[in-house]
């Protein structure tokens, strides 16, 4: 298990075997079934997660109840709710499983100290931040000046594997688009 | 200045003055006219830019020549390709003014250094990256849920010095509405 950890950061950084244990004593590990939460809405949110195993999702739900997806999360990806966490605020989105998920976790406080203890900690969640940035500004691009049908297949060649992990209508609510939509451009 | 720059790091974190002589050795002053660009398509991007005064903006034209804006930056905000800064890619979108600008930058190498040598910058980088990142998200949020109505109404809230800056069909195009609907609604 500690391999995989290791391995996540050290595409970036070099540790250690004295940095690595330190590391390790700040990440837990946990385990979900799918449909369960780690982060419920309107609660303080103290993680920021590493998927290992699985495919997690955050989401918004509007004021007619209608879900609205921010994010997926597969194997080597970090969730959370970034904005409620990283200002140690109450959370707006809930974060749950699409599948079983095993996932390592650290506190607002244990990253604090690590990026403190360790400071190579914090170049490698500087860069995890600028590619998460960079991503997001993809998506914004994509959002603003692609069709339905265009958005669908860049996200198909962009992450081939998620097809088989995702229901589709949340891929629809992904891309902004309703199910009808996305069905109709593929029957 | 060399106060605006000493202003903004201080926001998050304390330097002395010579962890400060560093930071001001590294960062260059640079005055561009409107409609000047600081990046222009399909070129290395060497820098990122901290706005000291001016409006500024990042966009990319598509096959049809249309621009789709993917970021304002107003004083105190940082702006460039940076999905292009960060790979050490060519770049794929332009950024220009939409007004005389005064702005401060700082090379690839030398944020490289500045983090090395002063650990306590990689924070402040990390910190302005997370909060890019969440603002991101929000901008997403707002992409996938909101109607085009509410978007415009959602910007003029969040940034309201902004209206006064930066012309109604940009306004359109970083909303991904089209300034007809724009109009639509407020005329």
């Amino acid at each position: 298990m500690e391999d995989f950890l290791k391995k996540h950061i050290q595409e970036i950084i070099n540790l250690t075997d004295d940095e690595f244990e330190m590391v390790t004593s700040l990440f837990r590990k946990q385990k979900f079934r799918k449909r369960q939460f780690l982060i419920q809405e309107n609660q303080p949110v103290k993680d920021i997660y590493l998927i290992e195993k699985g495919f997690l999702k955050s989401s918004f739900i509007d004021s007619t109840g209608k879900e609205h997806i921010l994010q997926f999360a597969a194997p080597n990806w970090w969730i959370s709710d970034f904005a409620a966490f990283f200002k140690q605020d109450l959370s707006s989105v809930a974060v749950d499983c699409i599948e079983n998920a095993e996932v390592y976790c650290i506190s607002y406080e244990d990253l604090d100290l690590l990026c403190t203890k360790i400071p190579k900690t914090e170049h490698f969640f500087r860069v995890k931040s600028n590619f998460g940035y960079i991503a997001l500004q993809q998506r914004i691009l994509s959002l603003i000046s692609k069709s339905a049908k265009e958005r669908y297949e860049d996200f198909l060649q962009q992450y081939p594997g998620f097809i088989d992990h995702i229901p589709k209508q949340l891929i629809a609510s992904y891309l902004g688009v309703s199910r009808e939509t996305l069905s109709r451009l593929y029957s």
